[in-house]
């Protein structure tokens, strides 16, 4: 052969995820100019509303942008939160892979440890500088400037210096400067990204100053905070081998039963003595830091084979109706508004998820076009405005198969704003980007109810408005005639004319009253029409 | 707070690439069930084709899956390529990010060191089994059971034992058992996509044996190998900081300005000066390897902002019209085909790329559906088929974009296959599975002129094949009355009806003949209607 594979593996070499994502920045969102500055602000904002959610605290962030030149933007991001201490901002922001959320089994906006390193890549790739930081916990403070390492993966700090707290609030403070980017006015931009996330964290208050220096602000619509989402146990269906090889060998367990019984949801001791008599050759009575991976890479089969309870979602947090109706009041102003809740469902056998849908209708819902109106689809994954990617995403997929026409709505041409909330402690991506939710078939069916469930809702207030309208034509037509009547009757009984029209239009008044009533109108409790 | 920041970093971690792609699948094509297997099948014979492009030597690749169960099934490829050194196996198979692609600019099929190694955890997770590797590179083989342990991205070796080398012969064969899969037979299961990477490919030969025991075989169209493509030089605009800088750090070099002339593409003397000129403080004289970080983000910034001649294309190697029509021919038989191979475009500033279209119409081109046909649009990139995420990609966009009315063609109703390649040392997907590429403008208008080029060229054969169709119908007409003609003329002049008819139906023909030639009609070469 004209190369032998000996030589052709002299090449052979490792990489850096930094490495990987920098070449391959077109995967975690920068792509085209406005996706790649909406980004930057999404991974910020997503990044403070977690940590803000952890430290049970009422979010206020700022999302300030300086447009330096035409392609070039000042992004400035300062939340309320706890601050990072400074032994972790290198890994915190610049460190692709490294995090508090990937290991831990509970719903959270960020999960994999990618979006702020991504940010500090992406300002050095394109205008060559490191991201500033300034941090306050509270007792202390500090700025510093994070840049990323590529080749290794590994953070690098400058210009580290300790500021008195008295001068900066509690909170983090990030300054970027990203190339290649744009701000508009589009649906794909930073001001309906932070408008989206003002409707599903309607606990918190975004402050938006545009670069041409307008100031918008999004109020917060509820005082309360959101329950807390708590860490779950893993579904023996939900486990990959992996996870099972790392618990095991982490766990303070003295036996392998206990372990598994300890660990894992729905793990019975009944169930363990079933795994036990399956795997016959394993020592259930060693430690678990004894498993082998094979030993694991089998536990992990046969659970695959056996029969368990479906797995709890009471560690689900979704934003809940009342919150969703006031954040949509809030924001659109709707004539009519359905919001649904559905139970929790499982995907893929192990994985538990709460989906939540609202229709909006008149008002401020859908978006003005040229002649008239448009529907949108709002789509969020815990609480997280998806604006990219919508035709590969579930939510779409769930929309686009109601038919709309069925409850006299017309998404193409009806001022009509549909939302979808996806909630679960492992939201099944399509991208590393995260822009759109994978089209398990189990998710698309749960929205597809919970939309249909909203759309009868509106479609209640819908044939009652057309009613109401049918009943004033009619009205206002028997009314035509009271004059004339009044008259003729008028003159027959040689009474007055006003008096009798009077009498007249009482009793015409009433009888459509009535009319109505015997109709089966009557308004539901949440239209506002 | 609730939860001071030292708390909430406590629990802070890094995990491994292997961890981060296990847990989410899907982003590297493991989604749906008949979309994983196709993915397994594309990963393997990518890397066949690859090596055998490299060793030089025609691909001779079967593909066999059997069906266990339902949803599980043993997949296995088999190339006629260099092998894999044992000392490398667990990496090229078992370890994420990890090959001999990443670092080189190079047009390959694979590029990311993931395809493989994705496979393997995909089998480990989903059947809790090893993928199993015979290899001989002609002098030495083996084989063994390779996995990966997740935890740290290592590979997991086991059962490796030595084979005689007379007794298996020279390449690689992958043996692997998959979980959560399906075999079927739409447009996006491994016959379709064997099809058109033999369509890409038409130096390979490729033999399918389905789960049914059928056999298929797509044989080689041409006997040439292709060009083998070079390494290029890295263009200064298509630099990021970290390419310089470990560039840089691995050059032998005595100073900067020699190692930049050297090493980048269009960096003459001249343009060292300029980059010297802007950046007065860096000292050129020192040796590259002492460039810091940060003497790098502000050269990289530099080339930024210089102007330079369009990077070199003659490393890219595209299909090549004869070879694309051989293919197309062998495996459509249209009646027509058109065939594109564009000069060499640059986008993103540094990146050159090259764009072949075709389109074949009539024949079996399209796909034939209920009532009729529909058209097909046949995606590449570095001769790779595209299958999946058609939505998010530059060529369904621009296909979507061109009026294929003006050019006489209906995609949603008639036979006609839309061919597209585009080739590249750096192709810029969208996602980390590589079914989409990303929407860059420049790639977009690039793939619209071609396309547009070749519906032209269909577009005369479709007015010719109407032109006929009009001709033969008004020549029919003609025909009909020489019969009535003829026994009219013979009664006049008493000559026989058979005489007069003979010589009536010549001299039509040659009028119609005529008349045709005279209104430009005339076959194009490739047109084979």
């Amino acid at each position: 052969m004209a190369e032998k594979a000996d030589d052709i593996f002299k090449e052979f070499k490792e990489h850096s995820i930094s490495e990987f994502f920098n070449k391959n920045r077109q995967m975690l969102g920068y792509s085209s100019k406005v996706r790649a500055l909406t980004t930057v602000v999404h991974e910020y904002v997503t990044n403070s509303l977690d940590a803000l959610e952890e430290a049970q605290a009422l979010p206020s962030i700022t999302v300030r942008l300086d447009r330096i030149d035409e392609a070039k933007y000042r992004v400035i991001v300062k939340d309320n939160g706890p601050g990072i201490p400074k032994g972790f901002v290198g890994k915190a922001l610049a460190t692709v892979l490294a995090g508090t959320k990937f290991h831990r089994n509970m719903q959270q906006r960020g999960q994999q440890g990618i979006g702020a390193a991504g940010c500090t890549l992406f300002a050095q790739a394109t205008t060559g500088k490191p991201v500033h930081v300034t941090s306050s916990t509270g007792d202390k403070a500090y700025e510093c400037d994070v840049a990323i390492d590529t080749l290794h993966n590994k953070p690098i700090l400058s210009n580290v210096a300790d500021i008195d707290t008295a001068k900066v609030p509690q909170g983090l403070s990030v300054r970027g400067e990203f190339g290649g980017v744009k701000y508009d006015s589009s649906d794909h931009s930073v001001f309906e990204y932070l408008k989206r996330t003002a409707i599903a964290n309607p606990h918190a208050e975004i402050t938006f100053i545009d670069p041409d220096g307008g100031e918008h602000t999004f109020m917060r619509a509820v005082d309360a905070l959101p329950e807390r989402p708590k860490i779950a146990k893993l579904h023996p269906l939900g486990l990959s081998v992996s996870d099972l090889f790392e618990m095991a060998h982490s766990s303070q367990s003295g036996r392998v039963t206990s372990f598994l019984v300890d660990t894992f949801a729905r793990f019975s001791q009944d169930k363990a003595n079933e795994v036990k008599d399956t795997l016959k050759d394993i020592d259930f009575a060693k430690g678990p830091k004894e498993l082998t991976w094979n030993e694991c890479e089998r536990m992990v089969a046969t659970f695959k084979s056996m029969r368990w309870i479906s797995p709890d979602a009471t560690h689900i947090v979704p934003i809940g109706e009342e919150r969703i109706e006031a954040a949509l009041q809030n924001i659109l102003s709707p004539e009519s508004l359905h919001v649904i809740e559905r139970k929790p469902k499982v995907f893929s056998g192990g994985f538990p998820f709460v989906v939540e849908a609202a229709i909006a209708y008149g008002g401020g819902s859908g978006r003005k076009v040229e002649g008239g109106y448009t529907g949108v689809i709002m789509r969020f994954a815990n609480r997280v405005p998806l604006l990219f990617d919508s035709g590969s995403c579930a939510i779409t997929e769930a929309a686009k198969s109601v038919d709309w026409r069925r409850y006299g709505m017309d998404l193409d041409s009806q001022a009509v704003s549909v939302f979808v909330n996806v909630s679960s402690v492992y939201i099944p991506y399509s991208g590393v980007g995260k822009e759109s939710i994978a089209q398990e078939d189990d998710i698309i069916d749960e929205i597809k109810l919970a939309l249909m469930d909203a759309a009868r809702g509106v479609q209640r207030f819908i044939s009652n408005k057309e009613h109401t309208k049918e009943y004033e034509g009619k009205y206002k037509t028997v009314m035509r005639y009271t004059s004339q009547l009044s008259q003729d009757l008028a003159s027959i009984t040689g009474r007055s004319k006003e008096g009798i029209e009077e009498r007249l239009e009482k009793l015409v008044a009433k009888q459509y009253k009535k009319e109505d009533k015997d109709e089966g109108g009557g308004s539901d409790g949440k239209d506002n029409g």
